[in-house]
């Protein structure tokens, strides 16, 4: 069974059922479905779809947004992370990814409002509160929080954490069953700590997901629709898959793409020419 | 006499006369000029404007440009470098600011061409090879190299120096007075490993130059020149400025804006509002 798993962000029109059809025609292993296509037809009939095209969920997509200072915001918070931990445990995955949010009174892609907090080392001290109270409940469910570290053009305004090991010194004080890192070759790939940070998770049996696409240029209007099919970009892929691989990770391997004009194709062909470059570029090194 | 300086790509269309003239009658100590505005009167021209304006040369931009793999590129990136030694010596300052360039075969700000060198690593270790073929030529004309992460973002096509840990892990191999690093906010305000590798840098007495300027957003179409005003972005530069200080650093501080809105004022104006910007953020905290 192929370890390729296709993020629902990458054919972002499709619904789950159109989603898991094109990633099982094509031969994907699994899919790795974002929440809004899993709430659009709720938990337990998401979980039924997946099944019965023949895939796993390899993770869920996304928890997270836990910067808040203010009690309002950081009850909603953990609200919402609850209910998304509950999603993936009826999904059958136990891994949530969690984008944990950029600075208060940021703009995602715009100016600051009068009222930013730009004091980053204080928010990055909320976030690590805000994993401690969610691990119990997520822990009970058999949910592994996962945190994603974002590249650093990111950390102003969608997350505070900007690398590999700063996610896994967030993690320490946690078992490596409730607390697990995303490796994605988009937000890590220029790390000069990356080989060590790799082997690092490794060690500590935290690589809960490898997801891959590329660093293509020029940046999109919208930077965060940047990425480009692998291999169309900058990133070395074969030396980052094999520290992957020396570092023990046997689990599925998702490609999420961010892209406007990928969007616009048909389902079908993106599932296609995703798999295509997973076969070209990744599978050969892992 | 003010540590403030303003570095001549913040005032970009200003000749050094102009703008010497702009940071002076402001009430700037220093400038750092670029190599362009020496060029175009010549270096020994330049050391004399820059004294008649009663400033120092704070630092000159820019040496680098070290990434090259085949001889020829190698030559002429070690020639250029060394007439740039010779000119940073000749206006009087001892700090040579090195970008030290992209994958080779990118270009910057678009897609890889089909003979793109992906292999960070190596590229890096070229980096090093470099650094220390320069380094006795410089060391002899009393300059030091001063290495300067650039932003991840730009990994790709500009700069494979990335964090402030990584440059000096590069200058590690030298004396103090012969390899630097520049902290310079835009590039690495987002480092979770910041305020412990100012600590380091100070320690290990490389820090050449401080640079301030903020992330703005949302990017320009060129990111390379989003950079805006100290206040009008995202960055604790009350946070940033303490550790600098705690590191120890008495040396002059830059401001180094890539902004095409503000290169369209009035070189006096921009001058005027970097220097009202840097009292009122900046030196409070020095």
């Amino acid at each position: 069974m192929s370890r390729a798993s296709l993020n629902t962000a990458t054919v972002k029109h499709a619904t789950l059922a159109e989603a898991c059809e094109a990633a099982a025609n094509a031969g994907f292993g699994a899919v790795g479905p974002w929440r809004d296509v899993v709430q659009a037809v709720g938990a337990p009939q998401a979980a039924r779809i997946i099944a019965d095209a023949g895939l796993r969920a390899s993770s869920l997509c996304r928890g997270g947004f836990l910067t808040a200072a203010d009690d309002a915001g950081i009850r909603a918070a953990l609200d919402d992370n609850k209910q998304a931990i509950e999603e993936a445990a009826t999904i059958g995955t136990s891994e949530l990814v969690f984008v944990v949010g950029g600075l208060v009174g940021s703009t995602p892609g715009g100016a600051p409002t009068s009222g930013v907090d730009r004091d980053l080392v204080a928010t990055r001290g909320r976030v690590a509160d805000r994993i401690a109270d969610l691990v119990p409940f997520a822990a009970e469910h058999g949910v592994r929080i996962v945190l994603e570290p974002l590249h650093p053009i990111f950390a102003a305004d969608r997350a505070v954490i900007s690398t590999l090991a700063q996610a896994l010194d967030l993690a320490a004080p946690f078992a490596a069953s409730e607390v697990g890192v995303v490796v994605d070759t988009y937000h890590v790939w220029w790390d000069p700590a990356l080989q060590r940070s790799i082997a690092r998770a490794g060690r500590e049996d935290r690589i809960a997901s490898y997801q891959v696409c590329d660093w293509a240029l020029p940046l999109a209007a919208e930077p965060l629709n940047s990425r480009g099919h692998v291999g169309d970009g900058y990133i070395d892929f074969a030396t980052i898959t094999g520290w992957v691989r020396d570092a023990g990770y046997v689990g599925d391997i998702e490609t999420e793409i961010f892209n406007e004009q990928i969007w616009a194709e048909p389902t079908s062909k993106t599932a296609e020419t995703v798999l295509s470059r997973y076969d070209q570029h990744v599978a050969p090194h892992l």
